[in-house]
């Protein structure tokens, strides 16, 4: 059919080592030897007997590989008389010959030119055998199933409508309706429609509100313990970040928060020392907000499973000057990025007009499988089985720690993952951190948690969110080691 | 088992106009019932056929809700003795007695302590019979079948944990791979993994972009007309904006240019003129940003569909100064939010940590159906598809404004759904748009994509991108008895 060259035999073979689906790979080498060596249109493909003999294929995946690229139009077959190279419509671009020989590349400050520098995130460390550090994810307690009928029910040809356009700065209102009477009658909160803005996890309900709050001449109160996401973002506004003064139940209605414009607390299950703010306290606090005309920004930090909850200072204010931000994925799969928040209509509408320019709106097809799946109860169910194997790991932990450490002082909130232990004497965090490393553990010492450490640690985050219960007393065993050779 | 009174009785009924799935919303109404009535656990539930006739649903609908609320925990069934309330260890925060009579409600100034008052979206006109507006998500083009089928590989387990964690600012390295090796490669662009960013949409590149490049003391240069979303994004931002000047070529390369440290551009496929920027305008275009300095950011509008299409600034610049934003989304499903940016690695970076602190990432399962959805090839069989279809609406519509309005001067490039319309002279925007609307007609006027148009529109831009073609040709008689009324 064509008198060019034959390019066929400079087409790689395949990396044995590779796991990836043969299919995949078959057409992806067959393509990129189109591509690169620019066979033209209608030359003939080897034989699928050839295919399989220089791929190391069997011939049913080099046919499977050859029909998958002729309904793609890579190829076309033709009857008898074998497979071609498509013509296409929609081939690549090619590069022009005449392009002039390359200027020299000037050597861009590129700093020079950016509005913020950020720092860079340090490539996360292998998983640990013995993970203790909070929020990663658990493929044991992820509901498979039951998350998956809920995504094939939102591709059913009514659901993608309701999705699929872009919706401008509006949200699935079946999820708004599933959070309000799920999520949020949990927590004593009640709520309007227009009041609620979904967002992609808590991270963004942090930002979003601290983009519209924490302007210039502005003074935002931070928990000191707290949680590192919220001063990063504090960090990031013109503001000026104030730590705020705690006790035992968590921040205290004093001066210093009178003195801010917005403050950012997680009294639910404060973020790291686990404090449950009693309801007197969230009173005064309110009491103190409302007098001062303080904002109040309530952030929310593993409350899904404590029972007995407290109503959140959402449900307890009547000033309208609380506001709620949830996270739905960090339990999960945090990669599903899914939260909301929920404040005064007003300040939702002024939150929809930001996300709208940043992003628009999170994507549909995943805000329509978590309302299905707050619809059929899944997520209940879900929430019964996390609080029934975290509290038997919890348990295991106490064991453990009665028993291997019991010289440590540690918090705990039944149906919570984490741990929050004070060491007798500070010690250097990242020798800590590196110890443990080398006996296979992850741990997050207090510097995450809090202000101007310098470089060492007098408490140590624990969770066991990510810990199977019959690793747990060998890892408590591992990092009393750890601890016993540094103190 | 309990001598509380009963509160079944209370329990409203279902709403027969409601075409929501029958069994949800029985579930719904008994969960309310027993949240808001305070039933307490071992209460008894009427038995099924009692639920039957008083929710007006079957029998056997009645038994799968009791079934799923079972699963759930809500209720438990004893055998032989019926269904009852559950004990329920995750039970919703109750509001505590003690509760101060609230305190008078301030009026709050809320605009007083926003750092930024954005205009809020209109609401959105419902759908015209005759859609001309651009970027519409159109049904009858989504590609149902393997987008599912690429959301149920996702579900399997191996990939899940590819997935489900929280990556910090890591995007899903199979679809960077295949991003470059599809999207990427039919453009001309050739590009590393470290240089690429996954967005949620074209708008997220924009505006992270600018976020970026676009701050104190910096001009930024953006064509008119243009994209309106790239003036909104601007606006934001701290920079001084500078309107280019543009020919029938796209932006012209010349001293407002050169002026700028950033200019954002769409030469693959100008928005809204239509203009294929030519190679030689390329070349001069990016010889000027090099020896000025000027940072060119290459946005893309309508580019997938072009036939032959050039190659991308990004694929032409030898100097590393040119960044490239992508949108697949746009085509496929407004809704599900997907794009990407080209920029060299040291500015990657530093996206991705803005990214971070925004919201980590784009959803995982989302990334890894896309990447198995052009691995698979399924993404050029959809551009094929969507090629065939809008080039036969687009004949027709070239074929009805010829009969309909021959007098008007029209560029369309085939493959595109777009056509930009002169008007022999300027007439009201918003009476054109009203008389548009009632004859059931949506339209763009021009004061969408041009500075200060003071209230009048030369121009409309016309989609066939959601129009069937059978409506095309009464679209258009329409369109011109609206025209031919204001001319």
């Amino acid at each position: 059919m064509t008198a060019a060259p034959d390019r066929w035999p400079l087409m790689p073979t395949l990396c044995p080592d590779d796991r990836r689906d043969l299919k995949l790979r078959a057409m992806q080498v067959i393509i990129d030897t189109i591509r690169e060596h620019d066979v033209s249109p209608g030359t003939r493909l080897p034989s699928t007997r050839s295919l399989s003999r220089r791929l190391g294929i069997s011939r049913n995946t080099a046919i499977a590989a050859i029909e998958a690229m002729a309904e793609q139009g890579v190829v076309e077959i033709k009857n008898r008389s074998g497979c071609y190279v498509a013509s296409d419509p929609l081939a690549p671009a090619r590069p022009p010959n005449r392009l002039k020989p390359a200027m020299p590349s000037p050597a861009r400050d590129w700093v020079r030119r950016f509005s913020v520098v950020l720092p860079e995130a340090s490539p996360r460390p292998p998983t640990a055998e013995f993970d203790f550090t909070y929020g990663q994810f658990d493929p044991t307690l992820f509901p498979t199933n039951p998350w998956r009928e809920c995504e094939r029910r939102a591709l059913a040809v009514t659901e993608i409508e309701a999705w699929a356009r872009d919706t401008g700065d509006a949200d699935d209102p079946m999820l708004v309706d599933y959070l309000i009477s799920t999520m949020l009658a949990r927590q004593g909160i009640r709520a309007r429609p227009e009041e609620i803005i979904v967002t992609l996890g808590g991270q963004q309900g942090r930002f979003l509100v601290a983009q519209l709050l924490a302007g210039q001449g502005t003074t935002t109160g931070y928990e000191n313990p707290g949680m590192a996401e919220t001063r990063q973002v504090l960090e990031l506004m013109p503001t000026r970040a104030l730590s705020l003064p705690m006790d035992d139940d968590g921040a205290i209605a004093g001066p210093e928060m009178a003195a801010c414009d917005t403050i950012f607390l997680t009294p639910g299950h404060q973020c790291p020392t686990t404090a449950v703010m009693s309801l007197d306290r969230r009173g005064e606090l309110l009491d103190c907000a409302a007098r001062a005309g303080t904002i109040v920004v309530e952030d929310t930090f593993e409350v899904e499973l404590l029972p007995d909850p407290l109503p959140a200072l959402h449900g307890l204010d009547r000033t309208g000057g609380v506001i709620h931000i949830g996270s739905m994925s960090k339990l999960i799969a945090p990669g599903l990025r899914m939260g909301y928040v929920v404040a005064p209509a007003e300040v939702t509408r002024q939150l929809r007009a930001l996300r709208r320019v940043m992003h628009r709106h999170p994507p549909g097809n995943n805000q329509r499988a978590l309302a299905l799946f707050l619809a059929h109860g899944h997520y209940g169910a879900f929430l019964r089985r996390a609080y029934r194997v975290l509290g038997e790991r919890s348990d295991r932990m106490c064991a453990a720690l009665a028993l291997h450490l019991p010289e440590m002082q540690v918090r705990h909130k039944r149906g919570a993952s984490t741990f929050w232990m004070t060491l007798p004497a500070p010690v250097p965090a990242r020798e800590l951190v590196g110890r443990a490393a080398s006996q296979n553990l992850s741990v997050r010492p207090s510097v995450h948690f809090v202000d101007a450490q310098k470089g060492s640690t007098a408490h140590l985050q624990l969770s066991v969110s990510n810990l199977p219960a019959e690793r747990i007393e060998e890892g408590v065993k591992r990092l009393s080691r750890v601890l016993r050779g540094l103190l």
